[in-house]
Parts: structure tokens; sequence; C-alpha cells
């Protein structure tokens, strides 16, 4: 199967300086890819005749007039930009010429688009942003990221649903485990959205393992994990933070004297190994899940490595069949919360 | 002036076996201070008799008959233990025998507790988790780490007020800057509390900064960090996590191979280093901010060397005059919300 993806060329902050030889790199390991790139005709020219990959024959453009800003609203970018280098690109998966679209544009736009032009799939309110975090041991699927600030309790039981379906296809896990993000792991803790969704997620057909606290996320204790969008861009963005500053602490302690610094050379192996463990770039790449065709943000800031990363998700999403994946696990929920739903409303009158 | 500690000495995973060696060794570098340690007489006094330092004078012992279990519900500790180690070491504070209290006991019931016995400082509708993070500029005070789930925008405001004199009276900053969590920099995003909450702290007397994102917090962009206590309690713990995971990985690399043990040992003076710079331990000990007394929690896991910071913490509070200073902002801040109530009731109808 001949896998196409669509590229949103102009979007993140470098635009076809990155995107496009992330590209190129990207068919030459991936033998069954082609990918379309979306952008403004000269920029992408420019780019592309500085290649001689032998990929570029796997590579064709497709020219847009415009492109949208990293800070435009999102109303707007969806009202107005009709030829934007990321509509366009989401408009080829929704017309089949593409199977997965990858853009590093601005979030909430890209959002906005993937929404109004796929759909969601049957059963899912709304789309959630995922990624793979690493581990302490191995990986962990994590929803919502940061595209629903308010959210049901049925909307995080969709969210575990859709991020279970992800990680049996990408994952190749039988019965993934789902935790639900709280502040404790007893049942009387948390809000009362999260509360509920226990409820909901204990009736349903998951593998439900229960609440799980912060320090779970990264000890791998769950195979998914759960929480609002806003709990989970807060989650993900303090985890950046955290990883920059002990790099910095650690950069400022191997350069501190002379000493220190033949140390550091002694020490570059491990420490190489190490930062490239926890290097983001291999971790870049978040699904818009629930909607009718694999969509994957990159980071804004991603470098061509980075973006690389975001290309071999969304090629393993296709090639994995998730989006048939989190159909068939839809229909499933939709009779669990079925019944689920009379145990809530007990819980409330209780 | 003699600052006076009442420390329920019962609580923790240890018990006296930590509290009664970190008081002593508190007591030893704070030659104003002295401690009453708080707890059942017999382990008490096995430990103490185990001690042969001279700071014991300075140190005398309260006896009580019970206490609380780390996983006892906090209505059961408040109603059913009256003379729990907990509950008398607050007592204390409150009839002013001790100017602070410190316990390693469970969250909740201290928190329970502590309302109850010492109530809130006028103005003040809930207590909050206060601490002072490490960031890469020096330390961020972020409050509440997990005492409130549900908060209104006007409690998010007092937070921002009792933060900002937790750190002007503490780390002597004159006009702390005060950054609001959420999920983007632009006024547009976050949910309706916070959106609500920026436009009080802009019509405030504070120094607001305005949004601030996740990565923000390790940055130090702000002196203060505001959110609701499920948001800062799970961003704690991720944090807490994510330094264990690297911590991991950075051992694991290290101890790979021979070769890479050896260049541990040339590395260890940097790595070490490094440990102890964002031991956690150094940063033990979160306030219980917005009663009418000082009360400190140190994590249940902490050994002597965290329980011992926490110490300092608390002594410190009570040096700096950290209640005069919140009860004068409060005062400054209700001026401030009858003023800006009518911008935030325009903004909803708008």
């Amino acid at each position: 199967m001949t896998v196409t993806v669509a590229v949103d060329a102009m979007g993140g902050d470098h635009g076809p300086a990155v995107t496009v030889p992330a590209a190129l790199a990207f068919l030459d390991e991936t033998p069954d890819a082609r990918v379309i790139l979306v952008g403004l005709e000269a920029p992408l020219a420019e780019v592309l005749a500085k290649s001689r990959s032998p990929a570029k024959d796997r590579a064709s453009t497709h020219a847009c007039s415009e492109l949208v800003a990293m800070d435009e609203a999102p109303a707007d970018a969806l009202r107005k930009k009709k030829d934007s280098s990321m509509r366009v690109a989401i408009n080829l998966v929704k017309d089949g010429t593409a199977q997965a679209c990858v853009s590093a544009g601005n979030t909430g736009a890209l959002m906005a688009i993937a929404r109004f032009v796929l759909k969601t799939l049957p059963g899912i309110d709304r789309p959630a942003i995922a990624a793979q975090l690493p581990t302490r041991k191995g990986v962990t699927t994590a929803l919502d990221l940061g595209a629903n600030v308010n959210c049901t309790p049925l909307q995080l039981l969709q969210f575990a649903v859709m991020g279970s379906a992800l990680a049996t296809a990408v994952e190749g896990i039988e019965r993934p485990t789902v935790g639900l993000l709280n502040i404790g792991e007893e049942d009387i803790k948390g809000n009362d959205v999260v509360k509920q969704a226990a409820e909901l997620l204990k009736a349903s057909t998951l593998n439900f393992y229960g609440n799980i606290e912060g320090n779970d996320l990264y000890k791998g204790t769950t195979d998914v994990v759960v929480c609002d969008g806003f709990v989970g861009n807060v989650a993900l963005k303090v985890s950046e933070g955290m990883v920059v500053m002990l790099y910095d602490f650690l950069h400022a302690e191997f350069t501190r004297n002379p000493v220190r610094r033949l140390a550091a050379l002694a020490a570059y192996p491990a420490l190489n190994a190490f930062k490239k463990r926890v290097d983001p770039r291999r971790y870049n790449g978040a699904t818009l899940v629930g909607l009718k065709g694999v969509v994957v943000k990159s980071h804004g800031s991603a470098d061509a490595l980075g973006f690389r990363h975001a290309l071999y998700k969304a090629h393993a999403e296709v090639v994995h069949g998730v989006l048939d994946k989190i159909a068939r696990e839809v229909a499933v929920m939709e009779a669990a919360a079925a019944v689920a739903m009379p145990a809530v409303a007990q819980s409330h009158a209780g």
C-alpha cells in the first residue's frame, strides 16, 4: 500500500526550509510513501531545487496562494483563508488524494479547519490532541493536550476510547490500561467532572486502571492517560520547561571550570546518549484524534529531524488503520455509555 | 525574637525517626529557635534518648494520645482525633505557645484541622498550598498546589495576593510579578474562570504580568504563579515524575558499560552538584497560606534533611512576618476587587 501524506509546507516557524528537507528525508527511509508538498510556488521550488535526493520523484507539489499566520485567530483562518497551505493540505485528505496531513502551523487553526473540513467520527463530540510521551517503561499515550479546555465526563470517556485505540493500533498493546489524571488515587478525589468520568470509565469495556497522579505519567503506570485539555497542556508544557531547566543545570555544572570541562569530555558519550533519549524531537508530532482523517501536528519550532518524526507518525497511523480502530471502539463505547449513564445520574442524586 | 515551632513528630512515613533528628539539626543551625515535639510519649522519648545534640535543651516534648493515619479521611481526622499529634501541634499555634507548626502528615487532614482550628484570614475564602519551586532564574512561588480543586476567579485573585505577600516577605521581592497559568498567552485562551481571574488581576493593585504557559514556570518568567489546585497539583507531580525519569535515564547511561562507569567517576563532581541543585529535599515544605497561623506541610516521604528544610521554611515565614504581610495585602485587594467586579460583569454581558 502506498501512503500519501499531504504536507503543509508553509507551516511552522521555518516553513519550507524545514518541511521540504524533512519530507525528503522521510521519503528516503519510507519506500512505500509519497508526499504532496502544499505551499507557495516560488519558495517551494527554491528549496526543492537545492535537493538532490533520489526520493524527490515521490514528492509532488501542490500550489496554493496564501498561508495561515502562527498568531492568526482560528476563526479568521477558517473563514478567510480558503486557499491556505493548511486548508488545501486538509482538503487533499478529505478528497482521498492523501491519507494523512501533517502541519507545524497554528494549532488552533489546524484544529478548526480540520474539524470543519473532515468532520468528527460518529460518536465523537470533539477531537482531542494526543501524543506518545516517553516514560520510564516505554511510552504512554496522553490526551487531551490542549484542544478542549472544558470537558464533560462523556468527552473524557471518548478521549479514553480514542487513546486506547491509538495505543492498540500504533503501539500494538492488546488491551491498554487507561489512567484518569487526578490529584489522588482515591475515588473521593478531584472535581465533579473527573469523578463522573471515573464512573463512566468503570462501566465501560475499556481496561480502566483508575485514578492516577501526575507522577504516574512518566512512571508509565498506564498505557493511556486521560485528562482535559487545560490540564494536559499545562502538564506537557511544564514538562518541556523542566527538561530545559535540567539541561541548563547539567550544562552549567559541566562547564563550571576547566576540570569539569575535561570531565564533560569523558562523560560525553553518556551525556549524548542521555540527550538523545530525551530529545523532544524524537517525540514530535501530536495527533488530532477523533476526525475522519489522520491529521498530525508538529511543534511549530521543530527542525527537520523533528518534523520528519511527525511524518513518521502520520505514516504509521495510516498503516496501522487508526481511524478504523477508533471507529470500532467508539461503537463499543456507545453501548457501554448507555449502560453507565444511569449510574452517574444515581451518584449525582446520592 | 525566639521563634517556637510546634512539630507534629508522628506525621509522615517515618514519624519520630525522621522528625526528631531533623528538629535537632534545625535547632543546631537556628540559635533563635525552639521546637515543641508533639507525639506519643514512648517513641518520642526513645528517639530523643539516642541524641546527644547540645540543641536538645531548646526542644521540649508535648505528649498526645493518638495520631492521624496517612490515608485517614480528613473529616474523620477532624472530628474523631481531638488529641492527635497534628491537632495538638496546631492548637499550640492557636493558643500562641508556638508561632508555627510543621507536619509531614496527611495533607487533607492537616488542611481541614488547620482551617477549623486557626480559621482563615479576613478576606480569604479558602487557604491554598504554596511552594517555592526552583527555576532557571531562581525560585518562583506557586499556588494553589492541591488544596482547592474548584476555584472561583476571586479565589485565584486571593491566591495571587497571598503569593505576592509570600514572595515579598520570604524572597524579599518588592513588587513580585504575578503570572496566571493558562494554555496560551493571549487573552482569549483558557476557560471562563481563568479569563475572569485575568480581569480581576488586571484591575488589582498587584504587578500582574499576564497569562503564562506551563513552560514559563521553570523558566522563571514570573515571581508568582497562580493556578487552581487541580492544575497545580498535576503540574507539581508531573514535574516530580519527570525528574525521577531523567535521573533514571542519566543513571542508565552512566552505568551501561565499564567505560561509561569510569566516565561516571570523572563526572562525579559535576553530576553530584547537579543532583544537589535539583534535590527536591532542598525545596521541601509547602505553606498552607491564608490561615491565621503559619502551617508548613512537609512531603510525607521526606527524610531528615527534607524535613529540616520544612522547619527552616516555617521559621523564615515567622521571622519575615508573612501573616501580617498577607493581611495587609488582602486589605488592599478588597478595595481593588470591589472596583474590578463591574468589569467582570461587563465582560460577561459582552
